[in-house]
């Protein structure tokens, strides 16, 4: 990996309205996401407005999850940031899309803390044969 | 404004040292970052890892403050997620940047849930005259 850490900054659109209200739906999804992609979860808050609205964050070893629901508008703002080898934003990213039943979707990927630019050298030196 | 809310993605490089390990010091600057930027905080969370590391998140009424802290590195993964008129990311970045010492930054902006995508049209009618 060249960088510490990659994030994918998702909007999910046209989820379905029934689900987006439920905070304990929305945070038991967050929490699967967050098993499903193999992190290890250490802290989690969520909170409900009025009248309705939803934010939470989990924060993982591995870095957070992060969202917040508009009902009114059928829109989940998404982030799933990971770091490390062997975890990937994406199966975050699935298991959510598909628990609010999101019709579409846009992802921006970025590189968190790319390596090259904190000095970072990991290239591993050829042994003599 | 043209999307409900805004988010810099944000890397703070050569940060000074000795407050990279300081999980009061790190709790203590990302509320002052929300208060600066007039923002209502709703939950906060940080944890501190061994042997150093800090993670933590602001839920703001109006989105997210998020810190991941690599001390080895002088290294921070900063985001400011707002929304609404009359907030913006840039005060609480600027609170952080500078308690923090960051020699240098890299911040990219993103929109988030872009108005004309989820249908909103608040196109203000002319009234005749």
């Amino acid at each position: 990996l060249k960088s510490l850490g990659q994030q994918w900054v998702v909007e999910l659109y046209d989820c379905s309205p029934h689900q987006l209200d439920d905070i304990d739906f929305i945070r038991e999804t967050m929490l699967a996401a967050a098993h499903k992609m193999g992190a290890t979860v250490v802290e989690e808050v969520f909170h409900h407005f009025s009248p309705y609205g939803i934010s939470g964050v989990v924060i993982i070893a591995e870095s957070h999850l992060a969202i917040h629901i508009w009902k009114e508008y059928g829109y989940i703002a998404l982030d799933v940031f990971t770091c490390g080898d062997g975890i990937s934003p994406e199966v975050g990213f699935e298991v959510i899309k598909k628990a609010v039943d999101a019709k579409s979707s846009k992802v921006v990927k970025t590189l968190r803390g790319i390596k090259s630019e904190l000095g970072i050298d990991e290239s591993q030196p050829h042994k003599p044969e």
